[in-house]
């Protein structure tokens, strides 16, 4: 059987708000033919939600919740991951790491484990994922037409190359998370293995229930940020995007 | 007859070889329903072989000729394009500015010639360019569902952040472009007009006859760079990308 | 006893190669009139020689050791310093951390505790030192003629702002020092607290029986780091530098 | 007679402001023993004050004015300097650019007077100052204790980085001189010649008739930015500074 009719698994860590960007993403990719494996908090409800919403729809999604992002368990359910979605009727294509959460204090509230927490968060569990995620693409053949063994992205933000006066341990976390994603580029780009990172510059629409019409201007749709990321697995191999901003158009820069 | 049925136009400046980006992006805007307004110098075969190609091809393309990337002669070029485009039939909604000719010199051999020549065509002509840009898409009505008025999209190359020994001229005007192209983002945002720059981060493929195979990992096809500019035409209102990189993966950064 | 005849500290984390950054920096400020305050790791031979050196040279200086760069090790060294060089006959008016272990190593043989000793050592220690430094510096009053109450600065390399293919746990880790020194720059330079971050962009010599004709052109001198920072601690208030790098010019960028 | 006791001689552009940064470097520069030429614009009264009060005060200083800062003009201007300070008695060790003049205003009320004036004065002007400063220096020797045959200096503003709303014709020519300076930098340096740029970011306190409590924490003092050029001109071999920022703490960013 040959692999490049493999189904192409997308792997997400941080899907746990139905109406966030995690999901959305991985609505998309269940629409463009991939199987998803969600990797969330243990007791995250939204996880569940998501996975019915995808399957009941037609598509394959399946949940792999942690107790932490600790290094031990990212890899365990990268494992059950594998072994679940096995070769050679499945091929992991696309890993988003969409885990993110920050703090937003004075420097002088800011506790040793706001520090901690913020670097576990979007730093140590990065490197986890991103481990997971490189493996599963070495295993890949090269899928044409792109010439890819696989895609992974990372979600920045503003504070990924801006530190600012409430956001310092958001800022060290996030700028870590985009200088691992510019060194993996740099490493597995030439094993054809694509790595983006995407600053969203901006607030992004979480709430369901907000009017459309009024945060029209102000708020990043989830939606629109997926297909960046669909559009980034998709690019060929001739040229990638290692980097690319999304930004509110009347807050821009 | 409501605006928004209006044919979509695209202008490009700088589409002369028709193995370039500039052609590339013509094509795949043609095959996407735009009607296409090629500026570039007189005399330029490439642009009528382009032209045949997508009229015979069923679209509509259509070039206009000038002396110079004067200012004058750009400002009579889009006269010409708006006149040979009419609302309300047609809407230019897209413009691209592919102009970027360059010199490789040791700094002491750089005439003061190179550096005019430079800064008249990636930067003067820029500002004479999108001026025209800017005034068509102010008298667009908000195309949905994107929300937009129209995009503005500058190429950029490896130069446009990295001086280096041999480009002092050509990156002191690509820095320029891109300072205006972030300028313009800024400006016009909230106007709901997109402006974009897009980082050509290696060599283009522009010989034809090049081995595919050969070049597959040492050039950025020009349609991969055009599906570039086509996916920031679509990005919706709600956070455009100013910038995004192009690299060549071999030899990444 | 007016304030602004109080002696000044300095206080450096990461001195413990006499031949190193840190070093030279406290024998600059303290030619300079500083007392000097060394926080090290325990059982740091360097940080003895160094100290005896300052004061057989008439100085004043000691050292703070501590068992690790743990927040609570680090608050104690502080506490230690500011009940050791007490108001009103001393005042810290610089504080230089200068820690930045790293590993390198291809990703694949990075270990979760490399990754959390990076993060440690560089960007929570930092956090820990900055706090000391921040509340010490909120005690003085505004020094003349430079109008300030202190000077922070951080210790930055080329990894600080580009990751490459085996600094991925390194350049996580000085990336987000480098976010944590933009950060309180904005917080704090309003209370006239300056904060500076230098990027070492090349090797710097710290083998003391290195010939220095043959290394003139390749390795940065410790000496001439410290002559930046001295530099910096004595800008005047009507601006500052964030930031500047010292580029070995025959590598230079 | 051996080159190193030749005196040195600082040639600025942009000293017309006796109030000023140019001015104020002129001045720093003739106490530290440096002769002084200034390259102006003919007519400005300015520089005519400010070579008085430098001889006056046992300084050496002596204007070079110029019709236009066209290449020709500017290459004469350095001519006329080599020949009245000629070797062996001196040599020109410092370089200072200092020109910029923009416009700030929206757009679509930009000229392409504007543009190519914006251009001319701080883009290819820089080019021909530049081979000035570049030729002078490869005549010298290495220069001890600082290794360095020259140091050419550039005054960038915040539009060198920045693109904004109302200056989209000022930041397109600024970004141009970075890049002409980063080119240089990376030209030259190994040839020990010393390529710097100073990011002022901020307002300058131009006006010397300011109450200087009021300005104290607005405006940046020119005499402060001398300070940072004489401490570049003195920065040795081993590691140069391409860029640093000084910016007022009060708008920091």
């Amino acid at each position: 059987m040959a692999s490049h009719v493999a189904k192409r698994v997308l792997v997400v860590a941080g899907a746990g708000n139905p109406a966030g960007t995690g999901a959305a993403t991985a609505r998309l990719f269940a629409k463009n033919g991939y199987s998803i494996a969600l990797i969330g908090r243990e007791g995250s409800k939204g996880a569940n939600t998501l996975i019915e919403e995808i399957n009941q729809g037609g598509g394959q999604a399946k949940s792999f919740a942690i107790p932490s992002y600790s290094h031990d368990d990212m890899a365990s359910a990268w494992s059950s991951i594998r072994a679940h979605f096995p070769k050679p009727q499945y091929a992991v294509r696309a890993a988003v790491y969409n885990v993110g959460s920050g703090v937003w204090k004075p420097f002088l509230d800011i506790t040793p484990q706001d520090v901690q927490s913020c670097l576990q968060a979007n730093v140590a569990g990065a490197f986890s994922f991103s481990r997971g995620a490189i493996l599963a693409f070495k295993d890949n053949d090269i899928e044409e037409p792109n010439g890819k063994r696989g895609s992974l992205i990372f979600t920045g933000a503003t504070a990924s190359t801006r530190g600012n006066v409430v956001t310092s341990a958001f800022a060290a976390a996030k700028f870590g998370t985009r200088a691992l994603s510019q060194s993996l580029a740099k490493e597995f780009g030439k094993e054809n293995i694509h790595v983006a990172h995407v600053i969203i510059d901006g607030v992004i629409a979480l709430d369901p229930n907000a009017d459309p019409e009024a945060i029209k201007d102000s708020r990043i749709k989830p939606n629109s940020i997926a297909s960046s990321y669909l559009y980034l697995a998709n690019q060929d191999r001739s040229a990638w995007t290692w980097e690319l901003d999304r930004q509110s158009f009347h807050c821009i820069f």
